[in-house]
């Protein structure tokens, strides 16, 4: 096929190897839903996590183009452990944005030792979660919908509002005594990703664990966040339709059956067939070339450090926010469509090939698409670039 | 909401009482999978099975256009049971295409006062049962996959081939011995219809049991069964198409916020959501309309009996392959793009939307878009229309 | 082809006469843009402009549903026809719903017995004429844009703002000096419909042909106008798209060549384009559908007469917006995807295929989709029909 | 706006400077059709004429991007210029492919020297002219239709059956006795191409202007050619998307009005209006990443030389293929959606935007997408290239 992989990129080449292992079991684990144990485990054996942490913190200093090559090729397969490598480096650069000296040291380098996974448990949309003020810190309760990988993670990233409406938040080890980790996650998709609730009982957090604080406003650079979030949700989709392509091509040409009036004696030979591979595999090229762009737009930004200006910040957004538009669509026809050219006996459970729909349909939902749309004409008709923020 | 039903066809009433109840656990059922046996039972207490066999056998004469009605219902919260009720008619209308007076009189008249439910296991494309000629009858082995309804039914339409390669069909009774329902669906929609396997175990049937020869010629009447069979999948969809965007409509009004950046108070004030809720229901109008008028085709040509020409026949046909290819593409549309107005929280198991575009990308499946419009092309550019046979 | 027309109707029975006289100079006249003189004097003889007049008033009180038929069959080849054709009707209803019996009686019955040609000069987005009172009337100076079929008509509905601003509206003889047509209409498609600007020099206005006054209030009833005009405008729609896939239909069949790798000696062998002209007909027999249930919608509300109830007229609003919604993308598809399969050489001026895209594409643009749809999405989401003014 | 031209290329930055110029009248010389004799005077005093002719023969050796690039600039406001500029490198290559040395050097290095233009007369799907052989040459009678450019060309490439019917090829000045333009090209698009017949009467070929013989066969290098034209033709498309949303852009920034229901005061502030330019954006983007990468692609095989092995040149001729039908549907999309946001007033023959349209209509006629597609999905499904040929 022709998604190559650049496999001369190191993080690619192991992303392809684990993708493999991923690929044994990937449908009877999307069935079950609950935790990857074991594939964390080898994921953190892979040196993976640390890869995108600074060489002065022990890291491998890889691009977010290696990086977001790498969730798109775990989404070939698994979309639940593209999500869970991808948001791994939400809350890991939020220490590297925010973060003070000292926090970097301690956090980055103790990451980048032991191939830390990082999750987060701070939607920004859910003021669900308050703390009060002790002598040292803050004492947490209540709980944060949505937290990806806290069923897996060493460090959870977590916030909660000051009794002034503020959002504070802090970093710590997912072990501490007051998190609870509910396992509700009920999504039809991405079933492994653990996004649901993370409940907080009486939860200490210490003052040096606070990352940053409410009254120190975002940079273009610190805001860079947002676009880290919208990259790895659009490589999700794009390796989401990647594999589902690859998964059908192999299966038209192993099982399906030549329809009864098509005239021919390999399906493969149907014209209907050869052009409807041909439509799918046009969109998912422009998909992967919009990521890849988008990708370089991201390592342009990041690479100019915390002097990013706003409108370099914009430009990497604008390419981003189009990217993940053309992405999720990419992903929704692709994986649905496929289904078309493999035939009756494709669509079955064993076979779990509807999981890439169900992995792009739900994770597609979480920064709509029109809004995106509207970003992008905006900046297109007046030359604004979005306010940064949330999903922006 | 507008697609009103015509409560004063009984039937349709009847219809819309039944699905209000399927509708309590229909979200449940679709994750069990296996055997509705509690909604068979009420179907058959509400009498629908009999009302489209002849008054003079006993039933109530019912049309097409409210069978098909009734299917719709169904399918707006139960793709299943739709499609179990609709498929019923195939086998009851091959007794009257093809059988004998005796065969008539004996199988129409009890399933009309029983309420009796029949289902199919002669996939046509399978040639993987045949039967050795005894002295009145046959002993079938072997087994035919694709036997939607053969979990419930009380009679069974069963097909196998001779030794010369010619395939006969028979109609028995579902407890006969030798019958072994398999039960082994593992489709990823479609959960209730039981359209596995099933196995035919030194299976004695009667000469008697033989509906037609092998022998006798397809007439455009007797053909009608294929048109039947594609009427009743589009009636699936168009009811999916509803169902989904009303059961869309009442999450999105009553669970849905708005967008954090679409400056509203209440989500259905968005332009967007509104726009995309006018989206939604122009496809599914127009697949709506597009079904009825298949339906009073398919009335007039089955009303002209056994004297059915070909070209009336064939008007039919193309209507409904018409509107088969539509309500196709729109159900899916519908039901995948519904998710975006909804929202992410939307896409769970619990709520079990998915279950629409679930149910409409099986069963499309099972006569691909590709060849119906070929078909249609074929008579728009000739006038000729598609010789009747399978799918056809 | 299958778009039969009722021709059991007398109406489009005569259209469908006088659309084969259009046809034969469509193309060339689509070029010269101007004036159909002669085609005008053809309709007129025809007795059509006079087939909606009531009974009562001497005309035959033809249905909307004979009325949009004829409009239809008109846009089969001659979009410009059309809406002249069908807009002379909104002029002449704006009489029958707003003017006083003597005006109906003199205006209807003149119409009537002189099958008079109607049209409107009175743009209501641009308040560009102003009046002055006199003594037993107004002058009127200034210009309206977009008075479709000025240049044609006998009658001329005009518009102006008053010195307070509001809008008068009166009849009067299109050949009344101060009346100026400009003939400056240059829009890409409707060529001959002369929708260019009417100049108002000193033109006298006298009481008695006032038209209501701007303090009357509409009513359901009254505000049927936007409905006529939308009904119009989608038949327009409509029959572009059946009469570009006929002449596509035509010349695919007589003239196209089969691509060199088809491995077909036919064109119309070829899979690709019977599925195309599958798909085509499916969209175009979609929107005829619609279209005919909107137009029986609107018979339904206009026939209840000045009792009509907000809820019936608001009914007929949704399904006429359903209808132009889906017309309008069916009509810009069809038009501009039959070149696809006719092929290279019949992309000429000479042939004129263009002039269908052109005509849809320039009146898709006089009421957005963008707005009928979220009308439509806000009626399914609160039950609240549009409030009736301008294009609603 | 963003697509962004690359202005540290010379070529491109001289392509900008000449596409103002040509901007400047596209619209009156869009209606005019003929010769746009000013322009090609323009344009070879620019010397890009001579721009991509190899260093060694005096050119300056721009590479496929620089040249595509140069085409996509000019087709942002003439897409014939942009055309004639293209499709005039492909018998300048075919000397080069397939010419002597002497060949090479003489017209190489002349068109060097002089900017001077090729064109093409040798549509090889029409075998409508012949020759019969005479002492040191052949006397050629007949004409050729599809002949782009060789109103305006210096030399032009003519092709011929002889009595074997084979097909021979030889390029001779533009100005030789016998050689007569009919100016006859009535496309609804490219007005300016010149795409009509060239006649021959009794012209006179040299032995010497021979180019190759029928007799040798194509290597994957000689067989470049058909790349070069669908790369030509893909570039006309994304130019064309890329100036229609430019236009479009700057028409609905200043002079579109809100919609009376809009609730804005600007256009460009309807919620609608930005997603749909976004929208519009997206596809644009997309369209123009994929043909840089064929651009690319291009580049890397034709600078393999003779040595070119198939598999190198499969994998560009799938490249482009792939952007050749994107770049197409692309251009369909914008030149048609872009009115709907600038609103009913656009739509006139002084403003023109309309050409756009019916450039890209035109041209995506000549080498269907949907054999493009079937390329490609072979390739996918099988790993066969398309065996070189025309339009492969």
């Amino acid at each position: 096929m022709s998604f190559e992989r650049d496999v001369t990129d190191p993080f690619v080449a192991k992303a392809v190897e684990l993708a493999a292992i991923f690929d044994q079991d990937a449908v009877e684990r999307d069935k079950l839903g609950g935790r990857p144990i074991e594939q964390i485990r080898l994921l953190k054996e892979s040196g993976l996590p640390s890869a995108q942490i600074p060489v002065g913190y022990g890291g491998r200093g890889a691009s977010w183009l290696s990086v977001l090559r790498v969730v798109r090729e775990f989404a070939r397969t698994d979309g639940s452990l593209a999500h869970l490598y991808g948001y791994h480096h939400l809350p890991l650069n939020l220490v590297l944005f925010r973060g003070s000296s000292a926090q970097k040291d301690r956090w980055l380098r103790a990451s980048a030792a032991g191939h830390l996974m990082w999750s987060n448990s701070g939607n920004a949309m859910s003021k669900t979660s308050s703390g009060r003020r002790i002598d040292n810190g803050w004492v947490v309760n209540g709980s944060r919908p949505f937290s990806s990988g806290s069923h897996i993670a060493d460090y959870i990233q977590i916030s909660w509002e000051n009794p002034e409406g503020e959002r504070l938040t802090a970093a710590v080890p997912a072990d501490r005594i007051g998190i609870v980790i509910e396992n509700d996650w009920d999504g039809i998709g991405q079933r492994q990703t653990g996004s649901g609730t993370v409940r907080f009982k009486d939860l200490e957090i210490l003052d040096e664990e606070l990352i940053s604080s409410p009254n120190i406003p975002l940079t273009p650079y610190t805001s860079l966040t947002s676009l880290l979030q919208q990259s790895v949700l659009l490589n999700v989709f794009v390796g989401s339709a990647q594999g589902s392509l690859e998964e059908g091509r192999e299966y038209t040409s192993t099982q399906s059956r030549p329809w009864i009036y098509s005239g021919v004696e390999k399906h493969t030979d149907d014209p209907w067939i050869k052009r409807q591979y041909g439509e799918l595999y046009i969109k998912t090229l422009a998909a992967t070339e919009l990521a890849d762009k988008a990708a370089r737009s991201l390592d342009d930004a990041f690479n100019q450090g915390p002097g990013l200006t706003a409108g370099d910040r914009g430009a990497a957004a604008i390419d981003i926010a189009t990217a993940n538009v053309y992405a999720g669509e990419a992903g929704l026809a692709v994986s649905s469509e496929i289904f078309e050219v493999m035939g009756a006996r494709s669509a079955t459970n064993a076979n779990g090939f509807d999981r890439f729909w169900r992995n792009v349909r739900t994770h597609t939902l979480h920064n709509p698409a029109e809004y995106k749309r509207r970003t992008i004409g905006t900046w297109l008709l007046s030359g604004e670039f979005p306010v940064p923020a949330m999903y922006r």
